[in-house]
């Protein structure tokens, strides 16, 4: 047996203290455990974490948003020199493919997220500071005074990386420190991406508890971790199980928790849409469906049609799509049990399995591409059951009687982070589009018109959140820089504080010359002037 | 016995359906109960409400912010047209002085909120609209597509009413329909508003339900209330207790709760102020105390200074101010034994009483204004205990061995709404402010310097908000327009949905002229201009 990896805490690779277990991440594509063991922490590993982290927090006091840009600029350079060796383990770890999914798309997203982080710390807009110039009062968001923990998802492991991904990126510039909390799917991914951070938190002279790592705790250890005092707030992102574990434990200890949980992500395809361009946008669903072998949160778990001729032969089209396309090797052997069972809800509840339903024997983990139908009338019968998540290859087809039944299928689905409408090109959907939409809008956090869900620009105007139980709060979105920063920051206000006790970003004078600021009603880049007279 | 009082359901002043008993207001300066008699709603009240504000939630669709903006404008003249009965009924169920406290200060602060709370609904920018041009993406803050929940505490009849106050403006001005739960210590006064709100409701052809009002549940209806699926959000400002089990509830269905629970405000006198004008320092210390009996949210409960020879002159002059201090009227009985209640818990922790520290017989509900004095040493060893909330005119002045000791005082401080530091004039205390109020900053929600937080102007910058357990989110504010908005809103992202279905708040086109967007970058009034190529 090898020795156990070690873990990151206090700026030092250390071998974890009375661990409470080991592991090894399994190569899907061969279902074979990888070398490396890894600890399980025990409540040890989380203790010092915790003492190490807090000293970050006082030790940032001093230090200014210049050095965590260059941190998070100069980590991104570093993933991008060891670019070969992360894809190649990450390739290994969860069964992504190393090109174009990981080398071509993720990670540059990643090491751009970092950049863009760097650029909303030094620019320091994201802080909305607020000044009233006449009452002497003055706003501003600040860091929480505590460390950020982060858990990562199975299914990004580099862009949602307890230690490399949005999360990550909006915790650390805004100012916290990170104790990020592997999944343990990528153990080794996440080892190697805290390598190249814990290098740059050296090099940009940052406290060197700015970023620690764990890989995996017992569930009680975890309860402890996000409810502890010296706890700033949690990032989650994961299933729904763990996520309300974690939510109810940091809830009761009055820390903020933002979760990411499940989402069904619904497609509306509209009737003069489905007339116009029925094969097209089956063929673009099926793809949206298929990406990351339906791994991703924002993949399609539902669509609603018209019943009828078109919408048969839509149903008949998606089904030959689905029924010879390659299911994908999925993260893991939960993920093909959690199909399954997902499945096995589904059908339970009325829906019929039109392709797919079982697991792909031999090679990787897999489970075969899976359409399946329920009526209108079934979904509105069981419409909790019929909304469960099968995070893979799997879309649920209702048909529906009419478009005002398909505007009370929409006034009953769950929270969801997107919905997609589907309308004809000229505006022959146009009523039916009100009826739709009005419904779906509050159930969404991003209302898409025409296009699938499983794009998420890291746009500033971009809402990757949504109602409960998509996330926790309508309010915050866990992609998009400057936005994605306030989930990770206190409303400061100082009130006749004297001038120069104020933050930089507080000042008379604009601190960079460009930041935004409310001063006085007016959203500006001045400097704030003196009242005279 | 009289009849009971009608609630405001679905636009209507009905009985009470099956009442789970009945109550009435007591007048605290004389402890007799008024005539009137109110209602506990059961859960048959609570479900009627819920049904006509889910109604009113689909109408609210079709009604834009300048119906809304003149609901708010119509209902504070009519707080002005019938204020002589208001501050008269008021004072009556409170025992707060009809004047200049209700008249001259609450109600007027009140109408201000309103009419800057219609400001906000008009001019729109509180909904932060972000426009990513290039990606065809857009975000703005909207309704939460559910009624707000607003539990109004017992001292501020008016500002924090739940069917006029802070919370209810906030939530109205961002487009969501109000379930009041009146604060049972003022019925009266509560079902006096909800009158003129119903009227200017009705003017403004707003939905009937966007105001209602109960006065009284039992525990388990309230909770059921703010966990209910319909709900969009709770306001509560009120006491520790009632508000952890409404947040209990509330976090576990996943529906979010802004809670102002308590606050002990601590006050820190610098060494060289004390010196410099201690005297003032302790008359200021004093009023503060004293206003509206101690019963502020932002009421100083802890005052900090050296030990030594002018620190216990200025606890002298603390104690003879204390003690020759009228203590006030307080709102009512529990006013009293919970303010003993906090008293022995003090000096159970080793705080020795110098002045009061007993109710106060005959006339109206009263307790003696109270002085207590603990070394910081004493504090440092039960901080918990040492700073339970007193909600009357009681502060604990903790004597510290030296500046060290003050900062790690500030350093075991619960969360706060608030936290002053007083520093000599020019400068000579700057060292021990940099040691306290580095400790203090992240404790409190406003620190104030040279000031008393008893004043809480309605400015854009102010946080009347603070880390837990004085508030559930250190980055929401209950006061400050149009910031406590956002508490009350979703954030909804249109992703390339076709231009003539966005809200106007979106559209290229600036809707006001005026409105501020943050659009690719730049906070700006101008249009989305096209971009042409």
């Amino acid at each position: 047996m090898s020795s156990l990896e070690p873990v990151l805490i206090a700026g030092e690779w250390r071998a974890a203290q009375d661990p409470a277990g080991s592991f090894s991440a399994v190569d899907p594509s061969t279902r074979t455990p990888l070398p490396a063991l890894f600890p399980v922490s025990s409540q040890e590993d989380i203790t010092r974490a915790l003492r190490a982290a807090t000293e970050a927090v006082s030790a940032l006091d001093g230090i200014g948003p210049e050095n965590i840009a260059r941190f998070l600029e100069d980590y991104a350079a570093r993933i991008e020199a060891d670019a070969d060796a992360l894809v190649d383990l990450a390739a290994r770890e969860t069964g992504l493919p190393a090109a174009p999914r990981l080398r071509q798309v993720e990670l540059p997203r990643t090491t751009n997220q970092l950049r863009q982080g760097a650029a909303a710390a030094r620019d320091r807009s994201w802080s909305r500071a607020t000044i009233d110039s006449k009452a002497g009062i003055r706003s501003v968001y600040g860091p929480l005074h505590g460390p950020v923990v982060v858990f990562g998802p199975n299914n990004f492991p580099f862009a949602f990386n307890s230690v490399a991904g949005g999360d990550f990126v909006a915790a650390i510039a805004a100012g916290n420190p990170v104790i990020g909390k592997a999944n343990p799917g990528h153990p080794g991914t996440s080892r190697r991406l805290a390598t190249c951070a814990l290098q740059a938190v050296r090099a940009a002279g940052l406290p060197p508890a700015m970023v620690q790592l764990i890989y995996h705790t017992p569930p009680e250890v975890g309860l402890r971790l996000v409810s502890h005092p010296s706890v700033g707030a949690t990032g989650f992102t994961g299933s729904k199980r763990a996520g309300l574990q974690l939510k109810a434990a940091a809830d009761q200890a009055g820390k903020p928790i933002y979760l990411e949980l499940s989402s069904i992500n619904p497609i509306f395809v509209l009737p003069a849409a489905l007339e116009e361009r029925g094969t097209a946008i089956a063929q673009e669903l099926f793809a949206s469906c298929a990406m990351g072998a339906g791994q991703f949160c924002t993949s399609p778990g539902i669509t609603v049609v018209l019943d009828g001729e078109r919408g048969r032969a839509f149903v008949a089209e998606l089904g030959a799509l689905f029924g010879k396309g390659s299911s994908g090797t999925l993260l893991g052997a939960a993920g093909v049990s959690g199909i399954a069972r997902a499945v096995a809800e589904l059908t339970g509840a009325g829906a019929e399995i039109l392709t797919g339903g079982h697991p792909v024997e031999g090679g990787g983990y897999a489970f075969a591409s899976t359409l399946l139908r329920a009526s209108g009338d079934a979904f509105l019968a069981s419409p909790g059951a019929l909304q469960t998540e099968a995070f893979g290859t799997v879309n649920l087809v209702v048909l529906a009687r009419d478009v005002a039944q398909m505007a009370e299928i929409a006034s009953h689905l769950e929270g969801s982070l997107t919905g997609s409408v589907y309308s004809e090109s000229r505006g022959k959907d146009d009523g039916a589009y009100n009826r739709v939409a009005t419904a779906l809008r509050p159930r969404v956090g991003r209302l898409l018109n025409d296009k699938m869900p499983t794009g998420v620009a890291v746009s500033p105007a971009m809402n990757h959140g949504g109602p409960y139980p998509a996330t926790g709060h309508p309010g915050f979105t866990a992609v998009g820089i400057p936005a994605s920063l306030l989930r990770f920051a206190a409303l400061r206000c100082y009130d006749n504080v004297r001038p120069h006790r104020l933050p930089a970003e507080l000042h008379d004078q604009n601190p960079t010359g460009k930041m935004w600021r409310l001063i006085d009603g007016e959203w500006s880049q001045r400097d704030v002037v003196p009242i005279v007279g």
